[in-house]
């Protein structure tokens, strides 16, 4: 089998050199949209392979994680194996990895020696903290990259509310975000290199997590240089705009209710049946709103507090006020938005069987690209792609594997 | 002055039809690698001209939000500012728009429309929930659909913890993310279209806010669907390691420690002076610290209680266990690293004098993109790009003027 897709990005050929989350979420990402995708794991496979839950003996995430990918097992300690990479690289357009900042130097994988096999290749580097600099070896760990960026501070209740920590975001947000951008500077270099008019050489790229997460702090930068104003966080509420938070429900859920206009106000405290409220000074207009946020919303759940989910949210969307449900699993695989644009499918994964997976973003019109597989195996195409792309034959295959090389 | 900068995208041309935050934050990043961004503004400014604090009379955001682009004020419910568009647009390569869904083909700007201007430009819609289904007409709040992609639910301290409500991540996070999307379905589309081989067409990018968040959800689909299993939030913590949590300081910070491997928890028991906590069989391996996580969260706490953020922190670095204050902006201005990256830079505004912005994100080396300029006052290119993009004559612009279609 090959690697090559339906999508905008067939006939693109991507290495990944990564693991955990950050590299193999951006090569999901361009092997959703056709590229063609060869992941190099250690003979174990890629550590995340045994991150959340497991069934039949493999993650579920890993199902997602490693789609529309190929497996390559190499100990990439052994010259034979980093020979075999070089191999496969000059038949690249592009290399994604993640290790640490010079490890792959010192493989023997450096830039120059890419850029030797395959002239004009395209490097992308995610790291913690960038490739170069007096930091450049801070630990790489999710959680501490997005609180160096700036997005834990802001991800808690106002201060003086609680003594509880600040959360994290529940996902690997720090690391898809950095994927996403290398995935876009990825294709900008492309394009740059292959357009009419390019340069016809390759880039590197260097995408730091921490600083991913800092690009999109809004004016919190230069809020603080002209003002020496430190943002703080507001909770579930929104700083400047009243009433907007998550409120609860009778039967334990939490709707969110974004009335931070003059008729959605007023058209909330008609459904509450609460004409006092719009009628009070505290409440007239957004800045009043604001400064007198915990009365209005310690009103707001007194009513909402009332009612079961489903009869609140379908008293909110009769009188057409913004608000939702603060989705689960559950609600979103019910979704009848998310099901009619294919972002909750079926997937027939051989290991589990017919899994829900998320669907392709963006999408694009006439030209979806596809799921099509599951996450594979550890090693399940290594003999195609060392006889396809690195031009081994069967007997040197057959010597590799002896000697443990590809697990 | 054009709008042409230095980097990859430097040749590119990207009519923005934008407001708020979504498709500004996509054609910042275009813009930041080097391609001419055109923005079309209502004659009062893209309203988050008003968000945020405000300084000498305009936002500090949007020195960042709108630096690198080109401010052309039009009122486009009259028919002559639709002509003017689309004589630019007919010098574009793409466009990206952040309409309500149907909005644009009922101003007479639909993708047909576009298209017969300038055949092959790449269109990116972002959208709240999507271009088509039953839901696409859902009122396209940030925080509404961050909730319906699941990230609200998540981003909370785990059941049964506190009555307070799922926190917003305090960052516009789903409208970036979804701008991010755009950016590399942008140049996706484009590098299909120009590279050799390409099939010299345009496409249609329909990037959805909720969906967008939910790419980024993990095993959250596959879990549900195999095993029925309902992701939960876990707070600060991680659900399936331990130690790793943020943790108070004496003077009210938090510091992030994540000592969750067999070498890192001993360091830590060691620098805590807690024998004890590396002997005890309820913390002996990761699965039985999760288990326990509660007492292990609160010995630790107890520690990093007893000590100022400046000495606890200096103690884990000498431990080499890996650590980090959550940032604040005060932190993030003085950190060495983003310095050394210009991740946190000075870009001189003629509206505020200098400020901090932050950087580029990917880096690409030797080839970065600049901050050619901070974000404009609205209008301030009108006449510039009415004469050279869209070939209009002084007196035209005037009439234009005059009649109120410039604001």
């Amino acid at each position: 089998m090959t690697g090559e897709g339906t999508g905008p990005l067939a006939g693109l050929r991507v290495l990944e050199l990564g693991h955990f989350v950050a590299a193999p979420f951006c090569t999901r990402l361009l092997g959703d949209l056709g590229a063609e995708i060869v992941k190099i794991e250690p003979p174990g496979g890629d550590p995340v392979r045994q991150w959340g839950e497991q069934h039949n003996g493999s993650s579920l995430w890993w199902s997602v994680h490693g789609r529309n990918k190929l497996s390559v097992t190499l100990d990439l300690k052994k010259p034979e194996a980093i020979a075999a990479v070089l191999r496969i690289a000059a038949q690249c357009d592009a290399v994604v990895e993640n290790f640490r900042p010079g490890q792959l130097d010192r493989l023997g994988l450096g830039a120059a020696t890419l850029e030797a096999v395959r002239p004009g290749i395209v490097i992308a580097r995610i790291s913690g903290y960038g490739q170069d600099g007096p930091g450049r070896d801070r630990a790489a760990f999710g959680v501490i990259g997005e609180a160096v960026g700036g997005l834990r501070h802001l991800t808690n209740h106002a201060p003086g509310t609680t003594d509880l920590p600040p959360v994290r975001v529940g996902i690997s947000i720090g690391d898809s975000i950095s994927g996403l951008y290398a995935a876009f500077g990825v294709m900008a270099a492309l394009w740059r290199r292959d357009a009419p008019g390019g340069d016809r050489r390759g880039r590197e790229i260097d995408v730091a997590l921490a600083e991913s997460v800092l690009s999109m702090t809004e004016g919190l930068l230069p809020e603080y240089g002209a003002l020496g104003l430190v943002r703080q966080p507001t909770g579930a509420r929104i700083a400047t705009a009243a009433p907007t938070s998550a409120y609860p429900t009778r039967d334990g859920g939490w709707m969110l209710i974004a009335a931070n206009s003059e008729p959605l106000f007023a058209r909330l405290c008609a459904l509450m049946e609460r004409p006092d409220l719009a009628a009070d000074p505290r409440f007239r207009g957004n800045r009043a709103r604001v400064a007198n946020v915990e009365a209005l919303d310690e009103a707001i759940g007194a009513w909402t507090r009332t009612l079961p989910t489903d009869a609140l949210e379908a008293r909110l969307v009769e009188a057409d006020i913004p608000s939702t449900l603060a989705y689960t699993a559950a609600e979103i695989a019910a979704d009848a938005q998310f099901r009619h644009r294919g972002m909750v499918r079926e997937v027939e994964d051989p290991a589990h069987g017919p899994l829900l997976h998320p669907g392709i973003v963006p999408h694009l019109k006439d030209d979806p690209g596809a799921v099509r597989w599951a996450g594979r195996a550890p090693g399940a195409d290594t003999d195609a792609v060392l006889s396809r792309l690195a031009g081994l034959k069967p007997d040197e295959i057959a010597a590799l594997r002896a000697a443990g090389t590809l697990g």
